[in-house]
């Protein structure tokens, strides 16, 4: 199948899905035409999907990754408390893979755009050794409302969304429940939207394990966090697998101590799990000692 | 070098570059955050460069693939009259490189950045068995002006700027000014602003060759194309090359045939090469033949 044909499929699959008007142009021109609304502000984010690293062909199906590709995006739209908009999808393949390959690949990817209210409206596509995707997602918050890493203060309190180590376990284990978990990430989309409205004080989404994501909020926010040991671990997976453990995708965030936090945010539950704290800048302490850094590192 | 130090070097590499107050935050979140002036339409694009595809790495310096990864997208902004204003770039890098090639690979990109007044806001990084590139740039137009691949009418004049056929002339001999050309190509930015501002009716640009891109112009304004043997032919390079060699990023417009269009352009030389026909839609006959269509399609 050439190119352009490749083209004209996905651009039939996406095709009039969009309720969006603020979308002018779509997949077929050099370049997506967005018109924004004034008093809004629009949130970027990008993130690779890739063969050997994020996933293997043995183990996921075409629809999965398609739907992880557009899952870890979103999660980072879910992050920053915005409204999804539209993505870009670079998609680089092996030739020998059928066409197939990449309807069912589009199809996984689309059935979560479909459920997230995001539009397809371009991307690239590009003939590679292994599968590589790049999605580029754009979510809108109202004017100067984004939630940000960098707005934690001493004597907040640290949060979570829903329970961890839950995709590490089944990554470990490839059975049950928290397999699917780990295959079909859920980005807290209507969790982030309503931390926004609360004003929590700074979030971040969970990717690469508590220990390493919280120590980057710290950083961005110059402080420190002090976490109790008493935390929501998913059903079988260890402690380690839930300081350490990436791909949850739940959301990591603080408010002041006086801010009145639900016990469930959006069908989650909400677990407070720490405090922050003015000493020990860009560090962790875990149960009152340092806690090691192990999350997932690319370059470790 | 970790992530997070990588992500810290490249953030010093890119930071205080932006003279543009609509970008809100860059790198160091979840995601960036542009806040839009009313009044204007945003363009998005992104574009993949890949070992092996687009470079080699024995013949391609990090600095020449920084700046080839981003003129590609840029090129794409030009193509629709835009303004460049934001760039993402997600880089996937073998973990044997030093990091004195993720920064020379940054430096050669934020070099091209520079000059067209593009700021780096984000993207992602990690580690792959090749090279991988993509660059997502946004631009910004006056609302309801970006240039369209549709606008194309029976009896208007297609042209191209520049020269064609030098990228590839040079990617076969590897010598001269024709591989630098192909080494460093340079988006049309200040040519696709002023044919905007002219007003011309369709507009793309040259990434993979002519007789392929052109088609791709027909078909989206359901017309054909009548071009003429006498073509802007870059020197030393062959009319194959110029009818179907990729990468050449010049400008693929059309214009009626009343519209004074000048013979330079941004200093650039604008060659009338053809015509606009309402019969064989979506084909492009050349010296009143049937054109083959030969340029790069990934996927054949």
């Amino acid at each position: 199948m050439r190119e352009t044909e490749l083209v004209r499929k996905i651009r039939s699959l996406a095709s009039v899905r969009s309720r969006d008007r603020s979308i002018v142009r779509a997949i077929g021109d050099d370049a997506a035409v967005l018109r924004p609304r004034p008093g809004e502000d629009l949130v970027f984010t990008s993130d690779f999907v890739l063969e050997g690293r994020h996933f293997n062909v043995s183990t996921h199906r075409p629809a999965d990754i398609g739907h992880k590709a557009l899952a870890r995006s979103l999660s980072d739209l879910a992050a920053m408390g915005s409204e999804p908009v539209f993505c870009l999808v670079s998609l680089a393949i092996p030739a020998r893979l059928p066409p197939s390959w990449v309807s069912r690949f589009y199809k996984g990817l689309l059935a979560l755009a479909d459920r997230t209210n995001i539009t397809l409206v371009g991307g690239d596509l590009a003939s590679f050794d292994k599968i590589g995707v790049d999605v580029v997602c754009c979510g809108r918050v109202p004017r100067g409302k984004a939630l940000l890493r960098s707005g934690a203060k001493q004597g907040d309190r640290v949060y979570v969304t829903g329970e961890l180590g839950g995709s590490a376990h089944g990554f470990a284990t490839r059975r049950g429940a928290a397999w699917r978990r780990h295959l079909r990430p859920e980005p807290r989309i209507a969790a982030g939207i309503a931390l926004r409205k609360l004003g929590v004080s700074a979030c971040m989404d969970l990717s690469d394990g508590l220990s390493l994501d919280l120590v980057r909020l710290c950083a961005e926010s110059g402080v420190g966090a002090e976490i109790s040991p008493y935390l929501p671990i998913a059903r079988n997976a260890s402690l380690d697998e839930a300081l350490h453990g990436g791909e949850d995708y739940e959301l990591l965030f603080t408010a002041p101590s006086h801010m009145k936090i639900p016990g469930k945010i959006a069908g989650l539950p909400v677990t407070a799990i720490g405090t922050i704290t003015a000493s020990h800048v860009g560090k962790v302490r875990f149960a009152g000692r340092p806690l090691q850094t192990k999350g997932f590192d690319h370059f470790l």
